[in-house]
């Protein structure tokens, strides 16, 4: 069976305006297609998702269509632009939807529907701020349920100060970035196939069944 | 073959201070020894450690010993107390040496010396700041080699402000730390034997060539 | 001349719903109604504010208005819930819009429309996050023209996990919030005044002027 | 009545090993001193500093001296390198340390040692982490009692990834960190010397008071 990857691309514009992030997308995507997973990418601000902290918001909230796409995915990549160094608001509004999932837990064993996939990060700027967002977004992933390999992140930022971004500045050229592309795949698809064939066993109902048995 | 983890203690107190880090850490310590991981916990202000970004500063420098530690065991648990809302200056001054160690590459496939180890976090304060430490401490770990399942951490925190720490509080009477320390200990034992079954293919040698050829 | 504090409350909830952050800036504006400051309160999610980087995205953005509320005040407190250990979605909604009006320069000294304002923080959550939230939010306010006194910031959270919110809990009579609040209140309206008959006669026209002079 | 500063150059590196931060000081310096601020430089790591939270560690800790020098001056400037996209090791123990100081509280109003001085931070690396490492820094000194104008920070970094420092990529020449250089001389210089004339009245003995009266 194929694996499936699930991009969301948090920038700020809607289509069809040019997106840098996208660009770094679509160079990862060729790479999975290379590793045999197949890619979806979802553009956050094509949709109307709604702020909240639950995986259904009610009427006109398209969050719902965009967590089944997730559910159905092996791996979660959440893509940022960099704004005033720290992810974009389309990114943390995600981070927030995605952790409303974590309540809806397996009745058999209390896992998340994000156990067992695997997480990475995508990050462009004109400038500083990459490793912060990267921490954060990875922080949020593996607290809702992802696991993450080595390296499953991948970023590009021009030097101190305004400058020309991404595509501009041609950075699908830099060394740096296009490295860091191919260990988040490379990682990313490995981790994949041995949760498939392994998946973690964890009963967190009992442990906190145990947990209650030595607390207050 | 039994399972080896490491704890390093990053208090800012020497012994035989009564530190509430090793609390939490002794908790943990009983809950791997019931999953068959046998533990090691190194106080790191009880050994001299040189500020640096090497393996090695020097004379007098004992990290060289603590690193040898880290390469035998499986699971790295970076445990530190909270200051002014962030880890302590000794986590910090360790994340510089183990990021030092990065650049000791496999000559075969270019994984450095963390790769195919499990990496989970421990925090105490008595208040604010767990959260941010945890996604930094993570980020660390997974930049340096590390593999991270979910829950790959637990903290303990009073309220607002001023108060009682982990011991003075019993903490270790509070549910939700005892609930997290027991999803830490199942996720990362389970990693840790998945990653010795099928330790990660990635030749990071290769990947960096692949790079270089569409870079410029 | 009386001064004028604006509040932008962040949280997620549209009204009627009730706002933990809402009581927290409600204690605040009793306080500077005592120091002769008059405040004003919008809660964002009540109007229709857009994705963005620029002081108007067009037809629909209610920016423009809250953005000339802003420039009317003397002070500018952002206040935010905690959601996952970090600032809400809309909070940095809010930060990219205030960032976007560093482009709106003073002819005469380039000054951002945010010099001479005095900035603050307030930040109420079940749990963990809120120092975090502070560093990032004074920082981006500090970094769109604001001053910051020492001490502009206050918070309220519960101890380690899922828990009471601050209403539930009785927040409202917990020490060390109270305290910090009135430091907030004392020290932003001293400022706000010292900057009202001192302002910041920076030209940052000149020094940039200056600094391409030394530059390649 | 001059107008002193005082740098802490928080590299991990002893003299005389050239510092990157040193040469992003010394620029500072340069302009201080054509704004009538005196400055002195203290190199950390050619100092005991011991690790620690209070404002006097015992036999054979040198940091007693440099509070002696931070207390005697104006401004404050924590300078630091960036490492695995933080600040540090040193820089975090400086801010324990600082921390340490707000115990020491004016017996009439409760201001502690920083009260009334202006904060600042400068920041070198080969790559991202300048702007979180500046929001760490200046809610650390804003927490411990300084006064931050806008602008009170600079920093230079390269592109995404290892390359070269400030020192050897020309970094003395980029512009815009020599604009910042001198809006952040210009805002502390005029903040330093406004609360000279006008130092912050607030009596936090009295808000405490007032506010236990409200509390449980």
């Amino acid at each position: 069976m194929e694996l499936e990857a699930v991009f969301l691309n948090c920038t700020l514009k809607k289509s069809p305006e040019i997106s840098n992030t996208d660009l770094l997308i679509q160079k990862t995507v060729a790479l999975y297609a290379q590793s045999g997973v197949k890619s979806k990418i979802i553009r956050i601000v094509d949709f109307k998702v709604a702020f909240g902290n639950t995986s259904d918001e009610g009427e006109g909230d398209d969050w719902p269509i965009i967590l089944e796409e997730i559910k159905g995915a092996d791996i979660l990549i959440l893509a940022t632009p960099i704004w005033l160094g720290d992810k974009s608001s389309v990114c943390k509004m995600i981070i927030e939807r995605i952790d409303g999932s974590t309540s809806e837990e397996d009745p058999q064993n209390g896992q998340y529907p994000l156990y067992n996939k695997v997480g990475g990060v995508l990050v462009t700027g004109n400038e500083d701020g990459a490793k912060k967002i990267c921490a954060d977004v990875l922080f949020s992933l593996g607290h809702s349920g992802c696991s993450l390999p080595p390296n499953s992140m991948a970023y590009w930022v021009g030097p101190a100060g305004p400058g020309p971004s991404y595509i501009e500045a041609g950075g699908d050229k830099h060394f740096f970035t296009n490295k860091n592309i191919r260990s988040l795949v490379a990682n990313t698809s490995y981790f994949a196939r041995i949760l498939r064939d392994n998946p973690i066993p964890t009963n967190l109902l009992q442990l906190s069944e145990q947990a209650k048995q030595e607390s207050e």
